[in-house]
């Protein structure tokens, strides 16, 4: 049933394929897709017709990227306001579990799936989740929210079929935190699972009870997804600083769009997401010309999920933004990879006086500051004209004890992390301190970003029309 | 597969069984449980050994209630701490999931169960759900915690084995119930699960934002669990009169430690709580010697879940009050039922100048009052060494427009409240009327009574000490 636990692989046939045999069971599957949506979907069915795709002529994974258009947000918004609830884009009535994007803002897309593809997704999750380690009878801490978040979802079904013993303590709601340490201190499970916001905050937590990890928490594999974060060497260094110097920090996910979602997921190496291609086919496509970027570029992760029937998503352009590369992993697969994970989406794109960068970014240098208490907010401001960034970064007790001691203090530390941001970033910033555990922690997804540009350009336009 | 749709029974042979055979059926699980658990659980094998129970002269149901004594809170509390994590009461190590009691205080206990026993429990719980009118197909919005707390989990298993379209929407986390309604709204789920405290809640949402339920939402089935309120006609009224009068209300459930819970549940008559014998054999005892009480009698639910083997419980004694009768159901099985449902928990009992009642019953009467605007606190105090009993009653925003515009109005509202408390209840008490919408709502489980007697009793102990 399952394979020794000492083997590497899952299934090392597919996991090791070379390039040219990968390529064609990626094109024959998607061909298979291509076509049955083609008869089933009547999205899919009028759009082929309308830009006269002729499936047959597919003939290589180039022709897929340039001969059929990306399916976006705003196409699966329109399509489920105009055919409620689904949308023409739905292929069967079989449904099983409703699962949603969750969307940031606005109204929530609805992504139905059926019980055999939910079987599916707990075999390919098993499968990603072996790669990091993770082998049956071991326990695992559930920490994030059930709801229609697909997060919990994907690693709840994944974990059932690898016959883990599951602890869903869930996330979210009051008290969550403090139940999740209780849980793991009480009954030690292997492998712990959340959002990075709620990991970090959980290890807050453990810090300020004063828990020694290694023998007070049982922890072994910690695997986060949701948003940026943990392919960053700060955040896993001070994940293991905490939790125990051998723990793997593991970066996954996608989005409920592309599900199964753990299709990028770092292996027990820590070098970056594997794009796990024969499940599902990930595209870095350029965010002008929507054409595939060469390896060592950055673009736009765009999905493909392989054996979707119920609700196929053709080429789903998903706004996040990675770069990735094809080197060989000592893992021994041959996927490309995400050497930085998923660190930004497009509308998180900070451009600040011509630079465009990411929270991410900004997070990973504050992370390697020891003045640094791993909670900040970035303001995108405008002076007589002039674009300024100002980061309010909460500094450590330690730090304010330094600051209490003496007032200079505070000085040399704006002085540090002022050239930190210089240095890494390009652009220059005011840096604001804010006392240690004075910002909001964000339960499951963090929101750093106060653009008071756009404020000040929406206040003037009001002011325009005399509104104001 | 399933039955036909049209069928009231799952299975008509053990649902409608006569009373002899029943019992001989349940003889023989009992009797196969405790040889199980004497052969291996640590804790059961040497309990037996201790009071010399010999199974095999366990000859009929009057046997096992008077020779085998009941397994508390406090032995499972007791076992967990001194034999970390789950206590001698443990059998296997095949474990798949683990549960907690919700205790409503202090640390939690642990109840884990293997992937069969979860096998299991989901039929069990399809079984049950579909003599509440659910079938295969329909649609359900499961609006409960996916925590350790087992209420979700056994609907998201019955759901699942039902082939239902699951829309897990969660509670407890900020915006879960507009996020609930939205979801009812864009899906028209048939099905509506949640605790009696969520679904109030949500229905107060519902009728804030004027909706039209029976065309905006798509609600046939509402069944809730969790705490009392379900089986109570003026909140089955309130929860008809929002949705539809059609909806049906379905009162459910008992408790992790008898799961699968569901074994306590109204069918589609809505006359009170069948208990599933077959499944979970429950016994209602007395508070004093523990012996079994007589249809029509009050006692505490003591449950025997019949194929649990992993955690094995024997005569758990719940804590939850009711009263049980035998007579027949319009729906033609022959289990026993719970008129009233479980109204109440030993330690939320109130004795009042003597009389002992508790919350439920309060808000029963309360629900059945014009005035009343869903939510109330119970406080016990002591003045000059008399016993007080003091209701703060959140009253509509009508009642509060009527003594905008009258003042007198106010003294009007009182009196009719004091009355119906004082007719109900059998004994006087003070009303105090609070703004609409006031009190704080629990979305989980509500907590009503504040007993300052305990809190004046414990200061004049510390006065004593000379502490204060």
């Amino acid at each position: 049933m399952f394979p020794e636990n000492s083997s590497k692989y899952w299934s090392r046939d597919l996991e090791t394929m070379n390039h040219v045999d990968r390529a064609e069971l990626i094109l024959k599957r998607l061909r298979h897709l291509l076509k049955y949506a083609y008869q089933n979907s009547l999205y899919y069915h009028k759009l082929f017709e309308e830009i006269k795709i002729d499936i047959d002529s597919i003939r290589n994974l180039e022709d897929f990227s340039t001969k059929v258009p990306v399916t976006t947000k705003a196409i699966i918004r329109r399509e489920q306001h105009e055919h409620p609830p689904f949308g023409r884009i739905i292929c069967g009535s079989d449904i099983a579990f409703i699962m949603a994007s969750s969307g940031t803002t606005g109204k929530p897309t609805y992504i139905p799936f059926s019980k055999q593809e939910l079987d599916r997704f707990a075999e390919h999750h098993a499968r990603i989740m072996w790669s990091f380690g993770i082998r049956p009878r071991m326990g695992i801490l559930i920490a994030a929210m059930f709801t229609m978040y697909a997060g919990a979802w994907g690693v709840f079904l994944g974990s059932n079929r690898l016959d883990l013993k599951i602890h869903p303590v869930g996330a979210g709601s009051p008290g969550a935190t403090a139940n999740a340490v209780r849980t793991a201190q009480d009954l030690k499970p292997e492998v712990l699972y959340g959002t990075p916001s709620f990991i970090l905050h959980l290890i807050e937590q453990v810090q300020k009870i004063g828990l020694n990890p290694p023998k007070d928490l049982g922890f072994k594999i910690v695997f986060g997804s949701g948003e940026p974060g943990f392919s960053l060497q700060p955040i896993k260094k001070k994940i293991k600083s905490c939790l125990g110097e051998d723990v793997k920090v593991i970066d996954t996910g996608s989005m409920v769009e592309a599900m199964p979602w753990m299709t990028n997921a770092e292996c027990e190496f820590e070098s970056g997401m594997h794009l796990w291609q024969d499940i599902v086919y990930t595209e870095l496509v350029d965010t002008q010309d929507m054409s595939l970027v060469s390896f060592g570029e950055e673009g736009v992760l765009t999905y493909t999920s392989l054996d979707r029937i119920t609700y196929p998503l053709i080429r789903y352009y998903s706004g996040d933004v990675s770069y990735w590369v094809d080197d060989p992993c000592g893992c021994g697969r041959t996927y490309p990879r995400l050497p930085k994970g998923i660190y930004g989406r497009i509308d998180d794109m900070i451009v600040i006086k011509g630079v465009k960068t990411w929270p991410s970014v900004i997070q990973e240098i504050l992370e390697k500051s020891p003045y640094y208490n791993g909670e900040f907010r970035i303001v995108l401001g405008e002076k007589e004209s002039r674009e300024y960034l100002k980061l309010v970064v909460e500094i450590t007790e330690e730090s304010m004890k330094m600051i209490q001691r003496d007032g200079s203090a505070s000085d040399k530390i704006v002085e540090d992390l002022r050239r930190a941001i210089k240095n890494g970033l390009g652009v220059s910033a005011e840096i604001e301190l804010a006392k240690p555990f004075s910002l909001e922690r964000a339960l499951h997804k963090s929101k750093r970003v106060i653009d008071e540009r756009t404020i000040s350009s929406e206040l003037a336009k009001l002011r325009l029309h005399g509104d104001g």
